[in-house]
């Protein structure tokens, strides 16, 4: 198997707080971004913290998704990460920010298993 | 909880091909790693492929760590994640590197939850 990757790192800010102490709903959001993408999902964990906040992953054969939520502060920090070029992580990144209704949103995306890394995409989006 | 996070971005190569390919060592390989950097742990998933490669996370109550081996190429690309200024993600990766006996190794590290995102950090050792 090729080692090449993509690995979409996402900032996202003002997120609806409810859904990101919603820790069945970010699992089945998670499950949906990664069969959008086309990725074939292997396993699924979740966590959920007290008093708040859920991390979760998604590991799929061509990498992983995961999630860290700090619904005090709106914030969402994401990472889709893909093997191969069958599959493009910003199909579920773009698929999070949407469902979560992040109105700021960095990506940056970073190959991986290429060699040397070059951070190579930078986009910042503020919703209007 | 506050939403500062350190990412280190490991990609290793040169790696021990045995070590790649035995998921029993890699999950106990990463929890280790997490306890030594002074993590607490909450969750443990690992896959494995056929007919090679490991994927694996563990979820950290200050993010995760995770890791996608190719053991036909020696290569491991690796993430730790922690979020908080307790606990130094170098101190996992440097581990899990010298674990993995990583000829060469590149790692970058990416600020997250702090607003724009900056590469601030990047180290290329090659073992003699």
């Amino acid at each position: 198997m090729d080692t090449m990757g993509r690995h979409v790192i996402s900032e996202l800010w003002g997120c609806n707080e409810e859904k990101l102490n919603d820790m069945k709903w970010l699992e089945k959001t998670f499950v949906d971004a990664a069969l959008k993408a086309g990725a074939e999902i292997r396993e699924v964990a979740f966590h959920k913290f007290a008093p708040q906040g859920v991390s979760g992953v998604v590991i799929i054969s061509e990498s992983h998704l995961t999630i860290h939520s700090f619904p005090e502060h709106g914030y969402a920090s994401i990472d889709v990460y893909t093997c191969g070029e069958r599959i493009d992580p910003n199909v579920a990144a773009d698929y999070i920010a949407d469902e979560l209704e992040a109105t700021v949103r960095e990506n940056i995306e970073v190959p991986r298993g290429m060699g040397p890394v070059q951070v190579n995409q930078k986009k910042v989006v503020k919703a209007l």
